[in-house]
Formats: structure tokens, C-alpha cells, sequence
């Protein structure tokens, strides 16, 4: 394969690299976070790459107007490499897509997250943001995604996240020979609960997805609840794991991704994580359970404390000896309804703390990488409660470094429990109760049982790694470009 | 059909009378309201019926205390005798069955009105309510229909809604032979939003109603979306509308229910309703905007305050001429979620006319049938914005007498628009400024097309009338006793 590179263009809001100023005044390309970025990085090594993306930092955007809308060269972790093209955006068009519609609208819906009996209120602002904000932006991508096509037709587009569900549609317009390929990376709904967007949009959504020759999920539930979705929303016909629909063919695929071990194995021994792990030694109590989460209400941190506490309450040989360490990145703080759930939450975990008469929460609210490597080492056990979740990759990061033959307790609606499922304890998200109980068994189980368990779980993950999904994205491409070229 | 009378027993929480003391100090019997008591009850027209509901009232339990267990003889509208088995509840059990499981949890869940992130939390005191409430109310009914069975073994039983999803694998578990039949009133919800119960009690819930050999929905949709639901929860098999589990096979139905008409006319002429009407015509602006509702999350009032303020907004022509009149039930309030509820509607309405500095909205907190009948006819625009409803009556009700030419706006989400889409103007209930719009488009429509769609209303409902919908449930029980002792 690797004599018969082949071109592929990469479409995701948030880049690989985000730009700022080094301490001399230049500036320096910083690599992003996360697993996506990790698991589509490593394309570059298989692929010839063009990474289409917003430019969304000051840095960014002096790059992009340096360039001049041509691609500059960026290079892999692994050293290759790949072209990436931001995208300039107006702030206005990108604040409406960004903060309006894509979080928190698409993003709750999603993940269940609206209080439909009083939220949200569809009203001539949000129909502008999506208008004058989502679509505009989803065509800024198309328009660059074309651009790219122009010099190089035959490489295969591959869209991601729930920022760009337009865009395929509008690629498809003027290039209806195009290979296109996209991936969600988030739940998919029932068409119900889609019935929250204005019929037009919700139709949109599903045309955008069905614009593509390839739509990947993390799970088999994911993409069969949208299959489901799109025949009732688009009178589209199902076939087999296809969707047929305004002549074409749209192939579904349930691909889980994955993290690299090998930068796990380094992670353990990194200084910076040892001296996090350091710290946390010394003031760890007996037993350890870890959280790390974005403050995202998808995240589950509320009915977490609530479970945690109750975990006290029903078995007070817990109390003193375990404590509840709760990393949680705030994110999107910009968004009122993000705001409002951290409050809730730092507000939740004091008066636990104050009811408990100790620190029984240690809440941390920051991104601190490394802290989160040092806490998946000590924990006794990970606690991953989701109320929703596309897939959870804490849940798959977490077992790889832990040293203390650590329990997974994994939310059902996570979905790395349709993977990680034998091995964790699998809770009901909604049950703070089953919750309670699974943290307790966890902590009460045999060594013998919480290695077995670890063990199977790194076993499946090194052997499912992010270089896997990339095989499998790579062999799915490759099925559907023969048939769009044939 | 009269002459072959055929045994039928009914099977709901609510009966069709409450017993109460008179002013005499004896015991009367007060029909119930609501289509569900009018158009079951009409069933004793057609078969001989014993009835089987809680002893809910002071005089229902005195009434069953003195009949130790044994029916009594009541009678219909249409005067048919039938025979009423008023079953007695623990008050403890009873309360955590309706006011813990129906209500919230199950209505909730059914119309999807949980904010996730927050609520609820299941835990062991819910739990409790659902073993030692719902599951022992559920198998207290079934104990009293197996009881009626031991007397006439050839009676079909019809169960009646959410209360009862338990009873029918209580009866079934002893009467393998029985005939069963269900009628869900309300929407159902796809699998993912099931999972806010726990497995063993979302399955419970399939595993019950799959115990019937009939199940009946007001709509195709609600229907669909059982069966995907049953398969998906339970392993269960499609074949055509039917499900197959446990070795048997549920037949499953889409049958709207239905008014009686004669009611309507005749209550167009009640002294009380024509004193109302004469109130309100004295009152009323020049264009009058009307919703009935009993103060539920699910009918979307708060929604429905913030599209007429906007509608006043946008088109300030119909300041100080158009009104909204919502007459609201207050109903459930011992439940902490209906009271807020109905606490936040006072508020908003409040502050709505504070701004509007006049009364823009006329809200009334009453249970008052003859007021309701008096709107009905005197509305220039029925306002039906429900967020979920499995079918919802007012849609019916209002049109068959109206007397202004008056349009219906009504929810893409009542089970109701499944039928009356044609005529009506339908709106999504989380867009406000849709239902703003179709509230202007009402007002401003000429009058030729708001008769040309009353006319559609009433010609639609009366020959689909409660009848009708009688009739047919008769038809599928034909269908499915033969089947069944064949």
C-alpha cells in the first residue's frame, strides 16, 4: 500500500495543529489533544494527506493569511508528511456555528440533553445561526474542499463531526463524482427526538450524511439508529447496512476508534506524569476512584457525585478510606448552559464534602494532561458514567497505564461498552443506585478478579488500537472508491 | 352482535364514576370526565362489561368495602348496565404506583420530558415504589381480573394504559388461554429513552404488554415505535405488525380514538355553557386565541406563552385585539415536578402582561368543564402545541362547535395530527417562531379557507367518532378470540 499512496483530504473543524506565538515572537504549530487528532495524525503515514480545517486561533489565522488559502506543511507525530489549509472564517458566521448550533444544539440533541419541557426555544435567531452561521461556514469547508478536488479529483474526502453535516451535500452538488466519506463521532437519535430541529433541518442533517458514500460510527447502535432516522426522515430505503437515497448509495459502517498504546507506554514513564503521580501518592487515601471528564452535561458529573455519596451512605467502611478525585477539563464555558452545569457541579461537590465532614471529592477544574495520566495510574477504580457518549475514550486510555489493577465502572450508553462490556462493570447512567453498588463491588473484588478483568481489557484495546481503526477507515475506503470508480 | 353478547372486562386505574357522599349523606355515583370514560363506557352497548378500576375516592372504598369484593351494578350514559369491581390499594403502595412510577417516571419517560443531565435519579426508593407500589397495585388487578375469569372464562379482557403495563404477565402467567388486549393512550418512546428505567424494569414493561394478544396505539407512529422498541428491548421478532416473543404472538394496532359527537351538540346548548359563553363574549377582545389544557410539561405551555408573545411582537397590528385565553387544569400537583410546573406558568404569565401592559394573556387555574365548552365555541384560533401527546381530545372537541370559524394550530407531536394534518396548521413545538407564525396565519387567513378547514375538522371527526373507534377495537377483539380459541 504504501507504494500506492493515495490522497486523501481530511475535513474537521478543529485542526491537528492549533498556531501561536513561541516566546521569540514566531510562530510555532502546537499539537492538539485527543484521539481523533492521534488516530487521523497517523493517516499521514499511510496517506497523502491535505488536513482541511477552521482557522480558529490568532496564530491560526496569520498562517492562513500568510498563505495566502494554499495548504502549508505540517508534519505527523510520527514525523510524515501532510499539508493542512485553514479555513478563514468570519467571527460572527463562526460564534452562531460554533456556539449556537453546533453546541449546544446539535451537540444536545445528540446526547439527549435538553429539558424539553422548557428548552430549547427554536426562534428566528436560531433559524439565522444556522442560516447565517452553520451553513455558511459547512460551505466555507465545501468551497475549500473543492479547491483541493480541482487538483487533485481523485482523492477521497473524508468529513468529520457533527460540525459538518452540510458540507457533504454541498460538495456533492458540484462534484457529484466525488469519493466521499464521513464520520460521527457523537450518539445518533431517534428520529423523535431530531423532531426538536425545524423539519428542514433535521431533513438537512440526514441529506447532508446521506451526500456521502460512506458514513462510519463508533457502534452498531449508533448506526443503526441512524439508518433508522434517515428512512423516516428522508423516505430513504434501507439495504442490508446501506441507505439508498435520490439515486445513490450511502454504505454504513460501525468502526470504534481507539488510542495508540505506544503513547501510553510513554506517557507512564513521562517526568512530568511521575511527578504528578508523585504528588498524588502522597495524599492519596486507601483506595482511589477517578474520574477525568470534560464539564459536559453529557458527562454524567452530577448523578457521579450523587452515586458517590450514596456509596458512603450505604457502606461506611468507605468512609475516610476512598476518596473521589474528579478531574474535569471545563469546556465550552462560553456556553450559558456549560456554565450553569459547572457551577452546579463545584457547588454539589462542596456541600458533599461539607455532609462528609472530609475531602471525599477531590475536584480538580483544569486541563492538566499529565495529572490525568498520574491519576490513571493510581486509580483503584475509573469511573466513566456517561449519560451518552459516542464512544469514551478515558474508558480505553485509563487501563493501559493503571498500576493498581483498577476497575473499569462504564456507563451503558458509553460507547465503549459495546466493546469494553466483559470486562467493566456496566452501570445504568440514569441509576445512582446500581451505580453505588457497582463502585462498592468494585472496590470489594478479589485481586485476582480486578487483574483478570484489567487484563482482558488491555488485551482487547491493544489489539483494537487507533492504528486498527485506521486500517479499517482505510479498507472502507477502499470498498467504496473501486465502486464509485468502476 | 346484540344477540350474541359477548363478555368484556375493562380493566383501568381511573373508573368511570367516583363514589361520593350526597347531600343526603348516601352514596352517589359521579361520572368521570375525559374521552376515555365516554368512549369506553359506550362498550356496554355492545357487550356485557365488568369493569375493573381502583377504589380511589373515600366512597369508592366504601362502596367496595360494602360489596366485599363483589361488583356493583352502575350504568352507562346511554343507560346499559354494566358492572363495576372497585379493587382496594394499600394507600402507602397506591401512592408510590401513581405518584412515584406513573407519575413522574413513566409519563415522563413516555413523553420524553426529563432534563437528563439532571433527573431523575433512580435509586433504591424508586425501586421500592416500583416493587412494593407498581408492580403489587399491578398485581392486585390482575389478582381481581383472575378472579372475574374464574366466573366467565370466555371473557375477553381490555386493559387500559400506562398504570397496567404489569397486570397483563400477572394474568397471563395463570391464564395462559385468556384473551388480552391493551390500549396504550399515550406516545411510546424509541429504546435509547427507555434506558432511563433500569433493564429488568424497561423490559418488565415490553415483557407485560407482549404478554397481551392485542396491543392498541392512538397512531401509526406511537405503534411503529412500540414494535422497534419491543424487538430492540426483549429480542423480540417483526412479523409484519405483529411481534413474536415467549412463543406467542402480539397483534399490535393504530386506532385513534374519537369524541362523541351527540355530547358535543348537546352540550352546545347547556344552560351552563350558554351562561359561560355569555361571560365570555362580554370580555372577549376582537380575536380570541384558546388553549385547553390540564398544566402537564407535556401540552407545551410555557412554549406556547413565549410564540404568542412573540406573535404580539413581530405583528404589533394584533396588540390589544387578540387575546390568548388559557384555561388550565391544574392537575397532579402533589407531584414536585407539576407544581413547579404550574408555578412556572403563573410567573410567565404574569410577567407577559406586565410587559404587554395589558391583559394579553387570560390565564385560568380551574377545573371548569362548562367554561371549556363555552371557549370551544367562541375561539377564533384553537392553540394546540403539545411537545408529545399520544393523541390529544381538545383538537377533536373544539371544531364540533365552534362557532367563529376557527382554526386549529396543532403540534407535528399529537398523536392527533396523524388525522388532522390536512386541515389544520401544524406547527413544530419547539419552534416558537412557527407557532408565532401559524398563530398570525390563523388570524389572518380569510374566511372562506378558516370554514373550508372548520368544515374538513367536523366532517373528518364525525364519521371517525368514538363509535367508530369503537367498532373497531370490537373488530380486532373478533379477530384475535377466534384466533385464540380456534
Amino acid at each position: 500500500m504504501a507504494n500506492d499512496r493515495r490522497r486523501l483530504i481530511v475535513v474537521s473543524n478543529r485542526g491537528p495543529v492549533v498556531h501561536a506565538r513561541d516566546e521569540t515572537g514566531g510562530i510555532e504549530a502546537r499539537r492538539g489533544g485527543g484521539g481523533l487528532v492521534t488516530a487521523l495524525d497517523s493517516l499521514a503515514e499511510h496517506l497523502d494527506v491535505t488536513w482541511v480545517a477552521s482557522a480558529i486561533s490568532d496564530g491560526d489565522r496569520l498562517v492562513a493569511a500568510e498563505a495566502r488559502g494554499e495548504p502549508v506543511e505540517e508534519r505527523s507525530r510520527a514525523g510524515s508528511p501532510y499539508l493542512l489549509r485553514l479555513v478563514e472564517h468570519n467571527p460572527a458566521e463562526y460564534a452562531r456555528y460554533y456556539n449556537v448550533v453546533a453546541n449546544p444544539m446539535l451537540w444536545f440533541v445528540q446526547h439527549r440533553l435538553w429539558d424539553l419541557a422548557r428548552a430549547p426555544c427554536v426562534d428566528e435567531q436560531f433559524r439565522e445561526a444556522w442560516e447565517q452561521g452553520y451553513a455558511l461556514v459547512n460551505r466555507a469547508f465545501a468551497d475549500a474542499v473543492c479547491e483541493e478536488l480541482e487538483e487533485t479529483p481523485e482523492a477521497a474526502v473524508f468529513f468529520h463531526d457533527y460540525h459538518l453535516y452540510l458540507a457533504p451535500r454541498f460538495v456533492r452538488e458540484r462534484r457529484p463524482d466525488a469519493t466521499l466519506a464521513h464520520f460521527v463521532h457523537i450518539p445518533w437519535v431517534s428520529p423523535d427526538y431530531w423532531g426538536v430541529l425545524p423539519a428542514d433541518m433535521r431533513r438537512a442533517v440526514h441529506d447532508g450524511l446521506l451526500a456521502n458514500d460512506l458514513v462510519g460510527f463508533h457502534t452498531e447502535r449508533w448506526r443503526r439508529t441512524f439508518v433508522n432516522a434517515a428512512v423516516r426522515l428522508l423516505d430513504a430505503e434501507r439495504a442490508d447496512s446501506a441507505v439508498a437515497y435520490d439515486g445513490r448509495r450511502t454504505t454504513t459502517v460501525a468502526r470504534p476508534i481507539s488510542v495508540d498504546p505506544s503513547e501510553f507506554d510513554a506517557l507512564g514513564v513521562d517526568e512530568a506524569v511521575l511527578a504528578c503521580q508523585a504528588d498524588l501518592r502522597q495524599g492519596r487515601p486507601e483506595r482511589l476512584i477517578v474520574r477525568v471528564d470534560r464539564t459536559d452535561p453529557s458527562k454524567n458529573i452530577l448523578r457521579g457525585l450523587r452515586a458517590f455519596e450514596l456509596l458512603l451512605a450505604r457502606h461506611p467502611e468507605h468512609r475516610g478510606r476512598v476518596r473521589l478525585l474528579a478531574l474535569l477539563h471545563p469546556s465550552r464555558q462560553e456556553i450559558p448552559e456549560y456554565a450553569a452545569y459547572t457551577a452546579e457541579i463545584e457547588s454539589a461537590a462542596a456541600d458533599l464534602n461539607d455532609r462528609a465532614g472530609a475531602v471525599a471529592v477531590d475536584l480538580r477544574l483544569a486541563d492538566d494532561f499529565p495529572l490525568s495520566i498520574a491519576a490513571y495510574k493510581e486509580y483503584d477504580v475509573l469511573f466513566v458514567n456517561a449519560i451518552f457518549d459516542g464512544l469514551n475514550l478515558v474508558a480505553k486510555e485509563g487501563p493501559l497505564v493503571n498500576e493498581h489493577d483498577g476497575v473499569l465502572v462504564l456507563s451503558e450508553n458509553a460507547g465503549a461498552a459495546e466493546e469494553l462490556a466483559p470486562w467493566a462493570l456496566v452501570v445504568n447512567p440514569f441509576d445512582v443506585g446500581d451505580q453505588a453498588e457497582a463502585l462498592h463491588r468494585a472496590l470489594a473484588m478479589s485481586v485476582d478478579e480486578r487483574r483478570g478483568r484489567l487484563d482482558g481489557l488491555r488485551t482487547h484495546i491493544r489489539e483494537h488500537d487507533a492504528s486498527r481503526w485506521v486500517q479499517g477507515v482505510l479498507a472502507d475506503l477502499d470498498r467504496i472508491i473501486p465502486a464509485r470508480r468502476g
